[in-house]
């Protein structure tokens, strides 16, 4: 049988448009992985009897009710009485996740607060699901026909015990039809060049459903498999990824969650390459990337930030010539900085990036969202000249920036 | 009277996660700030029965029921006939929509197909909303108390019609009600300490309402405040504002859209004040941070990424042997690379973060989340030792040490 699934999401946060609902997404591409079908899902707000009657509405075309938030420490957290008076019992205090909360608190080194005892308490006769990652023990109740679990709103701790507690209890459940999903991201290439080359796979109506989406110069590629199995999605999804990189080779970097640093990463350790950086316009976004792999130390040896000119000059060593005749943002100082990092860094490879990310500090010659960008290694150092548009906001040129540097080094080391 | 208002998207898509809903926080924004209180939020699937149920349950509790999506010319486009069936009225076809659909394919030079001709189609009795960017119009229809717009899911057109068509509906209906809504930003308190402190304003049903969240060791206070006017609602959230900052102090680092490092940067400028940095773990994260903000070339300087002990050595100026003797991750390593990047940018001051960031590298005596954070300035260097939590990722390890240091100097600034 085939098990229905309805998400519900607690927080009057969500319903002034104030933040962005980010669980609801990630657990029904979840839910759907498994092969429920989710019919719905909803957000209540921070109000007992609205959400008594949300999660009651929600029950009952479900077989399982995943709800987020609520379970926070203070007043306007109201998941813990409201599944209670659904379910006509009192709250009572959970023992094991009491000890669970103070443990949490004194790993921290601090106490627990009073307030935040009232998180252990649970619907008499519902389960605690245990929170590694904070204080909120979930709830895991049975109304009716349905299985509630309540998990927290952080997105990390909700994850966590999802995967823990609610995978194994609907894993293989679903039944009839599978789905499988991957998501291929490009560097390179722009959205309507690539959907022109994909065209016949992008085809309405065809299984797998290929799509793409759009984001500061990655282009990602989302496959969408369903299948009577779920070895058959998976067949079918792994068809349409080989045929997919066998017609766009080295502009696809990875899949899913990784990362263009995590591709590069990946080849430096492959090949035992060592990297260092000097950046001017992104600040140290380029390392910060570099630095998000786990591990990184094997290949990341060091970054310098050269916002200044005279940081480039005291701490890099660029002639201060080089910076007078040709400008701070030019090939010349992009290529002297490359060169002087990894002599400093005594790395194979160096990156350098220098450019204008505005708003302010165009002029007609140098406009906003001119960047140069240098690669050195033992055979020497290229320069390349990009203009990411003077209509992009600052954040965006240099989030283009970092991918295009970190692009340059993969499709170095793959040479 | 005050109108409640639900937001009700319709498609497939969204129910499998492939697809982000973007309408619903957009339309929740403009309701709220036209007075409307959003009472909910929900997504039906592209089936009918299930839509007449989703339909009828929101506008149970809601004066103004919007609809997104299911409006297309395709088979699964189901929200005209689900109306319809609410309303126990037959489909008819709109002769003016009709001829709005022709004219907008023959501006595109194309001949209208039989598939767009359902689009033209209303619930008896039902009126229709002009689109004047696409085919799909809408429809504005009553049910019971509830006054009905399904509009369709394409963001533009939906945006425009709204505007059009909702907004003068619905425009000081919330009559007597206006709202006013601002997010004051914490750190350095625990979200159950901070909801001890400011509980008396937190009480349910209390104008303003006030509620937390906390990311990331950032603790946000919203506040929303209703009046009968415009500037009613700004007094009285004018009024808890001051209040909460004359509780919670410098706390309070800033409001809305101002982060943490905006902050810090509008206290160097008027300090006239400089900084580096000297970043291990976290990798030039804090350099990206305050290099995010435009104009930071005011203030600062530059940043060292000392990622490995050779670059601690070579670049900065660590003594190796305080390395040797204490290790890379502890509080005299992190006051020496504070002096000397202090030293190299001859800045005001400099900040140092060395740490753990996980997963690996932890030992008993120095596990994973452990980091020393240094300030140095004038008058000499203060380290502070953090334990962030060996259940925490890297990401959070790393970007609690951030903010956590950027915290330090802004108390440091405000001294």
């Amino acid at each position: 049988m085939m098990l229905k699934g309805f998400i519900l999401c607690v927080g009057d946060e969500l319903l002034t448009g104030q933040t962005l609902d980010a669980n609801s997404p990630w657990l029904a591409q979840e839910l759907s992985a498994q092969g429920v079908t989710v019919v719905g899902m909803a957000v209540a707000p921070d109000q007992k009897d609205a959400l008594i009657d949300a999660i009651r509405h929600a029950a009952a075309g479900a077989d399982v009710l995943i709800i987020t938030g609520g379970l926070g420490p203070t007043e306007d957290d109201l998941t813990r009485p409201a599944i209670a008076d659904l379910l006509a019992v009192p709250l009572v205090e959970d023992a094991t996740s009491l000890r669970d909360i103070e443990a949490f608190f004194s790993s921290l080194g601090r106490r627990m607060s009073d307030a935040n005892r009232v998180q252990a308490a649970l619907p008499r006769g519902a389960r605690a699901i245990r929170n590694t990652c904070g204080t909120a023990p979930g709830i895991r109740a049975r109304y009716r026909d349905t299985t509630i679990f309540a998990l927290p709103g952080v997105p990390h701790e909700m994850r966590v015990m999802f995967a823990q507690t609610v995978i194994p209890e609907i894993a293989g459940a679903g039944g009839a039809c599978c789905y499988a999903t991957r998501t291929l991201y490009t560097h390179g290439i722009g959205e309507s060049d690539l959907g022109e080359r994909i065209r016949d796979l992008m085809a309405r109506g065809r299984n797998p459903a290929v799509g793409t989406t759009a984001k500061q110069g990655v282009i990602g590629i989302r496959i969408y498999a369903r299948g009577a199995s779920g070895e058959e999605a998976q067949a079918l999804l792994d068809r349409d990824a080989r045929e997919l990189r066998g017609r766009l080779g080295n502009l696809i970097f990875g899949a899913d969650d990784e990362r263009l640093a995590a591709a590069v990463a990946g080849l430096l350790r492959e090949k035992r390459r060592t990297i260092a950086t000097a950046e001017s316009c992104t600040g140290g976004w380029a390392a910060k990337q570099l630095s998000d792999i786990p591990g990184s130390s094997a290949y990341f040896l060091s970054g310098i930030v050269c916002y200044s000119n005279e940081a480039k000059v005291n701490l890099l060593g660029v002639p201060r010539e080089i910076i007078e005749r040709h400008g701070a943002v030019s090939a010349e100082v992009a290529e002297s900085m490359a060169l002087r990092c990894r002599a400093l860094a005594a790395s194979d490879y160096a990156l350098s990036i220098t450019g204008i990310a505005g708003p302010d500090g165009g002029t007609p010659d140098k406009p906003v969202g001119l960047v140069y960008i240098a690669l050195a290694d033992a055979a020497g150092c290229d320069v390349s000249r990009h203009l990411f548009g003077e209509f992009r906001t600052r954040d965006e040129i240099r989030e283009r920036s970092c991918t295009t540097a970190l692009n340059r080094l993969r499709l170095k080391l793959l040479a």
